[in-house]
């Protein structure tokens, strides 16, 4: 199935699927920023998951689910960021091949990090026209399979994953916050509190410079962004006609941060909670630090999305 | 009792009397550094202990054993360090004061940290006898007990805690490692291993540029270090009067290390494990990362001793 909104069956039998692969991630908290802002945060670390980041869950999750004579061909896909290690990780693991299209300035860190998992990489030009075209010869050429980094049921069904596991283990959360690029965790996040808490409302939080998901909610119309500029590299992906109407239908609403609070939250994850936490990953909590969500008294779940930071260019 | 070994008594005492106000810190792993160097490390993570680091035990152990007479005139001591973060922020959960000598060139940020958690400092020359001088003089004004960083059997007691929820949560260890400054944590964990899991052999790393230890231990007289200069802030003091006595008695070895070693050894914990350690955290997988102790096949433990680090100076 590559189309229609995940189900509880979906979400559940993903869980079933990964759980010999992947981490359970641990839950964490901190008593002074519960002090300082008055609540109690549940921070879900998907920063120490496989591969560094959530995309572990899906990425598993779609590999996982091929039927066998398909999964031999190998998977494919373009991407400069966590989705192509992801990939390339998973791929390995079952035993097939992963061919991963990068744009030629695809930072030299994420292209090493990709062939370390055995990725199998074809470079072309940094436009989304060039990234089509390249994996469409690429699949022409090797049979493999594409396996897209969000809009997908198996990559939506895994990513719930990390949300499922919260609910299980933090009982009333009044809400979760997650990140939303291309709206995979987001969408994933959204369903799994619909089926399994549905007392917990789920809110969205995006850098304003990759806006979105934010304009397209608000006006009931995909917009996607053109180039967006901001340091949150994870997040930069508008989002997709799978992952769009599951947002549309089950969050709650979706908050903007600037440049400077993302790098403000991030700094003070990493000194306070002592966790490294790539720049994706502390929009949530900047949307707590700017005051734009009323938390007071409230048990609020964040998902820290990822720690792949490039530790010798660091935003402060 | 401010004298001979803490006994397993003392050790299980400190851990009752503690429980209600430390973090019991999780232990993490990471299958890419297993794979890597072919053991199962176990990594204790007091740098997700209260102010950041292992000092949090002792501190509260300390000022948790007073009788109520001497813990209202408040506890006292010289430190730049933890220690002094520790002792503050014990003293004022225990609702006394915290009278804590800093030397006039301490780092701002250790400063502003002291005073966060409510200390009162006084400042002194950055020398030795200043530090004793000033100290006493505050302690005649005040009445304030001092608590000495390492050389305390409620210090040690403390510190212990930290390898005791190790070897009750990870079985069957063959050894556990851990940095040495003072000694307070290194034979506080050589006695939790030598009380509750004999089998467990302890081992020591150490900068080259701090070796007192090293030195001692290898001479069998206390040799300490002269202003020795590492960038292991916390390792840079020499083995106390009760510390070198059990640390002879029940180490299995002391293996020292450089500072390139220590800075690639953190780098490599913060990069693989996500983790924010400091660079003292960071010597006893330097140790193994320069294939001084042999660990293949071997179940591992390691003491991450803290994660205060200034984020606007990092070593690389």
């Amino acid at each position: 199935m590559r189309s229609g909104f995940p189900t509880a069956g979906n979400i559940r039998a993903a869980h079933e699927r990964i759980i010999p692969f992947i981490n359970h991630t641990p839950v964490m908290t901190s008593s002074s920023f519960d002090r300082m802002f008055r609540c109690s945060m549940f921070f879900k670390c998907e920063n120490f998951q496989k591969v560094g980041a959530f995309k572990a869950r899906g990425a598993t999750n779609a590999v996982r689910s091929l039927d066998s004579e398909t999964l031999r061909k190998g998977v494919a896909t373009h991407s400069s960021g966590n989705h192509a290690q992801a990939l390339a990780w998973a791929a390995a693991l079952a035993g097939t091949a992963a061919y991963i299209v990068m744009p030629s300035n695809s930072s030299p860190v994420k292209v090493e990090a990709v062939k370390g998992y055995g990725g199998r990489i074809t470079f072309c030009e940094p436009t989304l026209l060039s990234r089509e075209t390249t994996l469409q010869s690429v699949i022409k050429e090797t049979g493999a399979i594409e396996i897209h980094p969000y809009n997908d049921v198996h990559i939506i069904s895994g990513q719930a994953t990390s949300a499922l596991e919260l609910i299980e283990e933090i009982s009333a959360l009044d809400m979760i916050i997650a990140p939303v690029g291309g709206g995979g965790l987001l969408s994933g996040t959204a369903l799994a509190a619909f089926y399994f808490s549905p007392g917990t409302k789920v809110i969205a939080a995006e850098p304003e410079q990759a806006d979105d998901a934010f304009r397209s909610f608000s006006k009931g119309i995909f917009i996607p962004s053109i180039n967006p500029q901001t340091i949150a590299d994870g997040l930069r992906t508008s989002l997709g006609s799978l992952t769009f109407p599951i947002i549309q239908k089950h969050i709650s609403s979706i908050y903007t941060v600037s440049e400077s609070s993302i790098i403000q939250a991030m700094k003070f994850i990493w000194e306070r909670m002592k966790l490294i936490v790539e720049a994706s990953s502390a929009v949530p909590f900047a949307a707590i630090m700017e005051n734009k969500i009323n938390i007071e008294g409230k048990r609020v779940g964040l998902i820290l999305s990822g720690g792949n930071v490039d530790l010798d260019n660091l935003p402060w």
